[in-house]
């Protein structure tokens, strides 16, 4: 069989699938941040007119993935399949979003990762052929994530300087081999991230647990495709925060391949601005999920970028890995998106 | 861009990926049980040396991942990617199996369609080259599914007559593109499923909620194919049970496209006998796992099989879902695999 793999790990996607469209839905604080122009809709109802902070989550993944849609032109009858998750126990979001959109559904668990997973695997599945168009969602919520990662929001927590704050929010985005309609940037190359445990075991240190999964797969990704951070106008981690964004750029320091700050960026550093008393940063599926599909397409559709190494990282522990005293997986998939020619 | 799609939602896969090998290896009970001949491996200590279940579900993973990659003829280091999940809270088992094999993961939940969900996905991307060898996991471990689902063990509540038994076990398969390597039988079509949400709302009456799942798959697929049952030696569901498997039957009937029981079963009634007082018999990712990887592989080498539909069922609650009140969301991925000419 032919290959469309180049060194050891990397994909290159010889279609270019192309993105469509992409819609962001942001929650209250998040629209009170710096991005706030970019998002297509901020709620400012922490329960978006449900009963539970859950359902509210699952309404964000179904409203941001109806919008991408109809923004590419498309009703949820054309998508051949939709893929997403979120962090709730089961991806409850996005199971219940996706059975009210009637499309084909590839549920996904990457923790924060899972907005990058969807399009790397959506992308593929669109270069080969396997579906026409294809939707990826990803969400977080404050609410759901504090009661169920951490404590009850009632109880007050103290949270500490390394802590980050889990958006609220959804991101959607159409991923297309149509090759009739225009794009916003096209998908060039994925690269799978492996996991890496550096033994870290605080929950509330996350950006450090993930770090080094970042810089692995960045590493690969440098090394299969002979590029350096300089062929990118722009490094986007997915919520590394402050700890995690600085630990990132001392190991590929140390690596040999430094990354020039004004170049390489965190969602987790741009949602909120520094007064916002977020500690460290934004994280959740939703916090790369909502940057991407608004912040940065808009930047793709204005001009301004030409070539992005989008790569979200996750923290793959449970409640329940922490209680049996497990340190926390990390990992980072990355996706190089490219502008149209 | 060239499609690989016939009728509405069935993907054609024209190079037949290959199913270079199987590992399954099983509990105690599910040893016991009329599939026993099948299994790599059965472990009689529930906890397989770890100090919780959970890590003991994550040892299954492991244990059959690299039984399977090892029979493949491979090392873990050869594989471009991993696929995989289990029933746990950030599918915790997957995630701690995967970070021991170092291969790059992508972390699926389909709740116990996730063995079909991996192999449909792994299949696309060995077909278009995007990986030359990938590996298939999914487990589910009794104790486990009891705890998180239902109650804890030391509770001995009683199961009502509609109820399942969670096996315990883990399946891993060995999906490759290598035209040089003898194939125990190849992936030739997948037909991804919807959500469909029949209103259930009785979690130990997973069966009935996840059967109209099964039947919009199967319908869709001979639609798109032009196939009909009699085209299939086996059509083998995931863990509808006894009364999933007998709704299964009544929809099809009603539909016109009546199954042939003697040629149409179930993971869940296959694995365990009447007398083993499983209720509904076998439930959980790893029961169409070990069945799958041990059973239907060991009958393809003999020459048993020819062709076979392998469609798992996921029914996607939570137990937050339904503290909630909401209804049970089932889904349902089919395979085809046919005996190599």
């Amino acid at each position: 069989m032919p290959t469309n793999r180049i060194g050891q790990s990397t994909i290159v996607l010889p279609g270019r699938p192309r993105i469509l469209a992409g819609a962001s839905i942001a929650g209250k604080k998040e629209g009170e941040g710096p991005l706030r122009g970019d998002f297509d809709q901020i709620i400012e109802d922490d329960l978006f007119g449900e009963e539970s902070w859950e359902k509210a989550e699952s309404r964000f993944q179904y409203e941001a993935a109806t919008a991408a849609i109809a923004k590419a032109g498309l009703t949820p009858a054309q998508l051949d399949v939709a893929l997403g998750g979120d962090l709730l126990n089961q991806i409850m979001a996005a199971s219940m979003a996706a059975r009210e959109l009637h499309i084909p559904f590839l549920g996904l668990y990457g923790a924060c990762s899972t907005m990058a997973e969807s399009l790397c695997i959506a992308s593929m599945l669109v270069d080969g052929g396997y579906a026409r168009h294809a939707l990826c969602t990803a969400s977080s919520h404050f609410c759901t994530a504090e009661r169920q990662y951490r404590f009850p929001l009632e109880y007050g927590c103290q949270r500490p300087p390394t802590a980050q704050w889990t958006v609220t929010g959804a991101g959607s985005i159409v991923v297309s081999g149509d090759d009739t309609r225009p794009a916003l940037c096209r998908a060039t190359h994925v690269t799978i991230g492996r996991i890496v445990d550096m033994a870290i075991k605080d929950a509330n240190n996350m950006g450090a647990a993930m770090a080094p999964a970042a810089a692995d797969t960045l590493t690969r990704h440098f090394a299969d495709t002979g590029r350096s951070p300089a062929d990118y106008d722009l490094i986007l981690t997915g919520d590394l925060g402050r700890v995690g964004h600085d630990v990132l750029l001392a190991l590929m320091q140390e690596r040999g391949m430094p990354l020039d700050p004004t170049r390489c960026t965190d969602c987790g550093l741009e949602i909120f601005a520094p007064g916002q008393d977020t500690h460290c940063g934004g994280s959740g599926c939703g916090c790369s999920a909502v940057v991407l599909s608004g912040h940065i397409l808009r930047r793709f559709r204005e001009g301004d970028l030409r070539r992005v190494l989008f790569m979200a990282t996750g923290a793959l522990l449970s409640p329940t890995t922490s209680q049996q005293g497990e340190s926390i997986p990390g990992i980072a998939h990355a996706i190089a998106l490219e502008a149209d020619a």
